[in-house]
């Protein structure tokens, strides 16, 4: 039986369930962290700082210092950077990605700039979407930090990124480039990140059509974890499973 | 040659551009005031009321009374009267459409609406979104007044209805019901708001994709008036053509 070197590991409906933890989630992190294997957080969260999400799993009694999470905030960030060092950017989005940006030091413009960059704006306005639109006609790199359709609340379903990106790709006709999981682009980050050779990399998380999907994008092993969206029914429903499937992470400790 | 008898037309692009008013198209409308040929302004503008848009016309010299304008605030309040009288409706939108529906006297709610109305809102927030998706994800009709996805500005080209309504149409996955230009919805209820059968009616419009488009979808005659945003270089691409065509009104004063 394959072990592994190192793990990525999905937050929401994975580690925990909006303000609850998963036990059998943390007790796995604290052996992986007991054992000294690497693990890296992945998400597509793009509204919180490392440090914030770090925060709140060692709330949890998980072991998360801020160098343990990658946002695709900070994928997006490198992205960008990767291509054009010296953009000027136009942003949307929340803190998160405001800090990822400007912490690589790029200038801040509206219609000019070189690049738009969408994440999750819960104070979006009209004149946020007008400017973008105005600046990705103008030529600007469109960029959106992942294409998550809802955000899951305890008010139900919420838009998502993806849903409030539409406006300024339904309105240009200009496809943006999708940053977080499931494209591969945060996936090949966070292995850097994690500095772990991919063919002894696992990736662990609850939601196929992000976690699983990021990880068979990638070329890494996958583990289905079922304590979050995507049920064993769910499941069977597709072509492609992943490498592995448990009801809890608890099944995963005998193979560290 | 064919002479009609009543008048279906563009406004933006056809009657004025933003707020400059187009002298052949006064012209032309003041001829058929003179004469008693029946028209009415057909618009997917949500914003204003008709006694607004009349108002604006008439500062432009053209003959308008509220009665000879028909919005698609008022055509989506009339379809949803014809579905469901007694609807409870959740609008985002601004004063054109606020105004329609409360004519018609439907009752206002939330996430627990029969009916989801969305406009043009310039002052569209998150929490709007938000509760546009709970009301269709709990089985609401979703309804859109127009899906232009731009709207023309001196600015350039802001979003339209049409994008800020793939908000809500990509996050829950569900197809909204658009009942303006092109959609036959709106030229049936303003066929009958004229009351000349359309055999006898022309549509006149500068915007292929939507004036033009809504003449055949609703099997009626179309003069497209290279007045506003479809050039003749644009239509040459075009498989199927309109009824005519004309550098400006001017021209179809002697087909009176």
């Amino acid at each position: 039986m394959k072990r592994y070197n190192g793990y990525l590991i999905d937050l929401d409906g994975t580690m925990y369930r909006g303000t609850e933890c998963i036990a059998e989630a943390r007790t796995f992190v604290n052996e992986l962290h007991r054992r000294g294997i690497p693990y890296l957080f992945v998400t597509n969260n793009s509204s919180r700082t490392p440090a914030q999400v770090a925060e709140k799993l060692r709330s949890f009694g998980v072991p998360a210092e801020e160098k343990h999470v990658f946002t695709t905030s900070q994928a997006t960030a490198n992205y960008i950077f990767e291509k054009k060092p010296d953009a000027s950017v136009y942003v949307i989005g929340e803190e998160g990605l405001q800090t990822a940006l400007a912490d690589k030091g790029f200038r801040l413009a509206g219609e000019d700039a070189d690049v738009v960059v969408i994440g999750i704006d819960r104070q979006i306005t009209y004149e946020k979407f007008a400017v973008a639109c105005l600046a990705v006609r103008n030529g600007a790199m469109f960029i959106s930090t992942n294409g998550d359709i809802a955000l899951p609340t305890e008010r139900g379903l919420l838009p998502g990124n993806g849903a409030l990106t539409s406006v300024v790709a339904v309105s240009t006709q200009v496809k943006p480039t999708f940053i977080g999981k499931p494209e591969k682009i945060i996936m090949e980050q966070a292995l850097k990140v994690l500095g772990v050779p991919k063919e002894d990399v696992l990736m662990i998380g609850d939601y196929y059509e992000t976690d699983i999907l990021a990880g068979m994008n990638a070329g890494i092993d996958t583990l289905l974890v079922h304590t979050g969206v995507t049920t064993k029914e769910m499941l069977a429903r597709y072509e492609r499973m992943p490498t592995y499937t448990a009801d809890s992470l608890l099944e995963w400790l005998d193979r560290l």
